[in-house]
């Protein structure tokens, strides 16, 4: 098979756009050849294991899958008996964007929450967490939240340490879906189990995809008591990994040294330039009629656009609308966004938006 | 990371413990760099449907997926309404190694039939097929196959149309697990489509896994009236991978030229290189009480062992026990699979059989 | 067994607190003795199927079932593939009435639109009724509305007309909760069909326990178009009676004659009873601090009280709260509740209250 | 609504054809009028749970269903974790009659065993009980097993017994689906709690319908431990009656006095008769031909046939094949049916075999 795409291309549109870190690459390479025994019990797996402890702490438990709906939805399902339900944010990716994988698949009623900015907060919480005991209401026994949240924003060390004291005070176990987790610690500048261990969380999703792996997520049990029969359930949602060495291997490349870090501080340090350069643009007026909707607190930015500019953008980068009645955009930063990428960018920005 | 494996350490437990062929790896790498639309929107995917209409005929549809188990699940509930159930044989993969994902995640019903080899006939479909209409009844509306099957052996072409056409005639859609299809299509010499599309096959799991792919598979359409919502159903069987372009590209590795034939033409060699062995050696008597249970059609020898000498072979080869009860052992042969892997087992297999 | 509660006791809870209305006793009995063909091949089944068609036109199809939850969510479900989704509102008992079987049984996922009235209307299912095609978003492919609503409104005939024909020109389908049906139709005046088949609803679940049945709904399929598989639906989801006779008989006896009209005029007769005398009470200051948060056009009254005053209340006469934190409460109406149940009610609102 | 079939005609097709014992429905009217607190807490389904605890001892809980089918699902899903399989025979209800519901609805993987009589064994479960730890085979963690069987056979107390012993020793729980429950313990002539409780057996399905009852069974979780979530499971599986108070009245009819033991012990001495007539025919020559192909120890009778007598004797009497292939026909008889019945299908049987 040869290369049949322009691989000098780049746009903005997701942090999955992107392919494989080097290091990624190579360390699939290294883990191939000869037999491995398949489905996890292979010493690339197990060495998964001491780098999570090192990472998270002893006593936690991975669980490689395949992407981030199965790692949300597997893992959740742990967490809950067949009666249970979730509180979420409505902006959540397991409630946007998964196709009712978690309702279909694992048969969880989510109890979604309107927010301004994807976070939750315990008064929040509480309009969905009530009713237990009625067994006319599916029960709310876990709170998911997303670090980072699906609109480029974070939650501080105390905000989840409060959502889940409050959780755990009413019964109710925690996940966080951390499709980005590498985002959010590079940008709090904590380790991972300041925010999600310390700080109550039970059960992660720890994204690796779209911090350079090819592809791999894995669960992570921060609380073994929150979670029974992962290791089934994993199986029977059609999310265990023959050649699980691989999907392993990608996740020791991002987390045994520091590539995990590094990717993530340079795809947040590009939605920092790209914020940058466009504020420039307003206060110097080479950009024009542009606005931020949301902070940029990891490697997205969300903002406005004069009409019909989004479109004529996308010709030469690609991106998604977020809000297209509001002429609201997604700008994704990646591991292997470029100065020259964003410079390029804000070029164009302010070329198509100085004609407006 | 590093390599922290034995990488000339090869064994005969599972086509699924070799690791991942050169050219597939190249073929990932080739795939690399820039940016390419997530979820199957890439020039690979796009590519991947040209080649697999090269294979099997014009308006096919490959759907790349994770896993095996996933191929089975998402095509097989794609082929039925919620009432549906599968006529299968007991032995099918869908029915003793899912971990019951068939009836969990698809709501399948599987009407399983006992067989001496794992394969079905028109007769043995009849002993589930009945009681249309009758909503008492899970209603039996698709036949599934295995080709190879699990125990090694292959149905012949006019078999499976033989099959098909019997199913069709009930009204029953048609599935075919081909985990091992190349094995298949080396062994009977003939093209893919002649023993799928052309037979009356109506959706196939194409295997890449174990034909020397990373890990990667495709739900293949074949007759596009027979399958509904595939589109859907693989996001929300949490079987979409993001960064789509690396599963095809393993695929495109196998099926572009001839590598999907080379693998699986030399993994059916070493399973006949042992096998010929073993009977030369029970010929000449230095080899003592090894019994074959099953033809030797594809990469897997199934023989049975005298007391004892399963578990000393294991100490150098790791191979699994079939049925425990009967001392039998299934040996599965690899693409990574050397001559002198087979000389060195059989060399051992004569030390340890010879004392018995 | 004899009788171990006081018959002579009614409250305000809910209209599934009272018995069964003599006439529909009767026709059990009336269907009693000797045999019939189980599981709906009986003869009084099939008359129901004559009498649904005087109500609802030539070619409707009437399912029964055991209870309201079966009828809602085997109706849905055959009105949708695997990957549909229910645009509702977030007050519809499917929402929050139900223990999250429309998710878990079903598969569903319900995309809920607040409303103040607890009726939608075209502009609010827009919110939700977009992104077909787009397979990580669950496809909203049916539209669910309640007649009359939990809240105790009504759609006019035109409101449900601009609904269907809004949702069916997007291609979606039309469902309607009419677990209280027939106190709409006593209300609006107008024959079931008017606001029904005629007004462009698809699916409909027909209430029979809240009238008087002593438990009996029906699924009744206005369009054969729109529905798949009942037959085999209502099987798997449990709730197919072997002595269906009996079911089909309590809602012939509501059906045949006109006793779902005398009880559903009657509960709503009560109500605004209650209504009335209340405003009276206000209007001459024996009632003080009673407010109505909905308007009266079915068999319930939602109110706010004063403090203190619904537990004094529920001392003598039980009622739920809807809203605690509003102090809001909801009295029902029953084809049971006497003149002298509303004026008993109503002296001791005036003795609560005015106290305050 | 008026009677249109004929009382007095009664057949042998199922125990389900049968109408309402007279004492069913009068318990049904005596539970009528004023009201009680829907969806369980009323005084009816609270005298339920002490009559229950007088049959099966103190600490066991009624959950009070509208049908077998629900009662089985249901009860077994609160048995096992969301991996759990049960092992059970070919013939069961849950197996053969139940559309796929315990696969659809629970996500229960049926693990079932060929048997003769419809009777598992300790050795015929340990076909199936293995594998636990391995996620790729579903978890058998029940055992199912039905009394009297779907072939009129029974379980010994002390068959029951090793079967639950056998189980709990393999960590698996033990659900005895009692359709005919009361049938069995006619025959037996021991007390329910004789060969349920007292034999191991940890949740029942106590089976009303077929003994008298209009609809009505009772989940019985007879030992705590076993069962987990049946309030919410109930619920969620739709299976929660609003007006509770009449399946309850019909099961206390049956349970308080004596009315389940004369039922039962009337179909099956119809059943006993029957075969007695037969038995006598055959020895003196008035009757040929005809077969039995199982013992007859509840209320039905399993036999063969010559060709076309079953079709002849369908013209006044109605029954079932039970496999066509061999001219094997089930006889049921029911609470309601009459000596006069069986002479005169007695007769009908004289003289179509005669003519042979």
């Amino acid at each position: 098979m040869t290369t049949i795409h322009d691989p000098n291309l780049r746009g903005f549109a997701s942090d999955n756009y992107s392919g494989i870190h080097p290091e990624v690459l190579a360390a699939i390479a290294a883990a191939n050849d000869g037999h491995q025994v398949s489905y996890g019990d292979d010493v690339y797996t197990a060495r998964l294991q001491e780098v999570m402890a090192g990472h998270f702490g002893e006593g936690v438990e991975a669980f490689p899958v395949f992407n981030g709906t199965g790692a949300n939805v597997v893992g959740l399902q742990s967490m809950l008996p067949r009666w249970g339900a979730v509180v979420t944010a409505g902006t959540a990716h397991i409630n946007v964007d998964e196709g009712g994988a978690p309702e279909r698949v694992a048969g969880i009623k989510l109890l979604t929450v309107p927010t301004d900015d994807g976070k939750l907060t315990p008064e929040l919480i509480d309009r969905e967490a009530w009713g237990w005991g009625d067994e006319h209401r599916a029960q709310p026994l876990a709170v998911s939240i997303t670090q980072s949240t699906e609109l480029g924003t974070l939650y501080t060390v105390d905000e989840i340490t409060a959502i889940a004291d409050h959780a755990h005070s009413l019964g109710m176990r925690v996940h966080m879906d951390g499709s980005r987790i590498s985002n959010a610690a590079a940008s709090l500048g904590v380790p991972f189990r300041a925010f999600t261990r310390d700080a109550g969380v039970d059960v992660l999703s720890f994204g690796g995809t779209k911090n350079g792996a090819m592809l791999g997520e894995a669960i992570v049990v921060l609380n073994t008591e929150a979670s029974e029969g992962l290791k089934f359930l994993r199986k029977l949602d059609m999310q265990l990994a023959s050649k699980m060495r691989f999907v392993s291997a990608q996740l020791l490349a991002l987390l045994e040294g520091d590539l995990w870090l590094r990717n993530a501080s340079h795809s947040n340090a590009m939605a920092q330039r790209l914020r940058a350069g466009i504020e420039t643009g307003l206060a110097d007026g080479s950009i024009r009629g542009v606005a931020f909707t949301q902070p940029t607190q990891a490697n997205g930015v969300f903002a406005t656009l004069p009409d019909g500019v989004a479109d004529r953008l996308r010709a030469s980068f690609k991106f998604y609308d977020w809000d297209a009645a509001k002429n609201e955009v997604r700008w994704m930063c990646s591991f292997d966004t470029s100065e020259n990428d964003i410079d390029a960018f804000l070029a164009a920005i302010a070329r198509e938006t100085s004609a407006v």
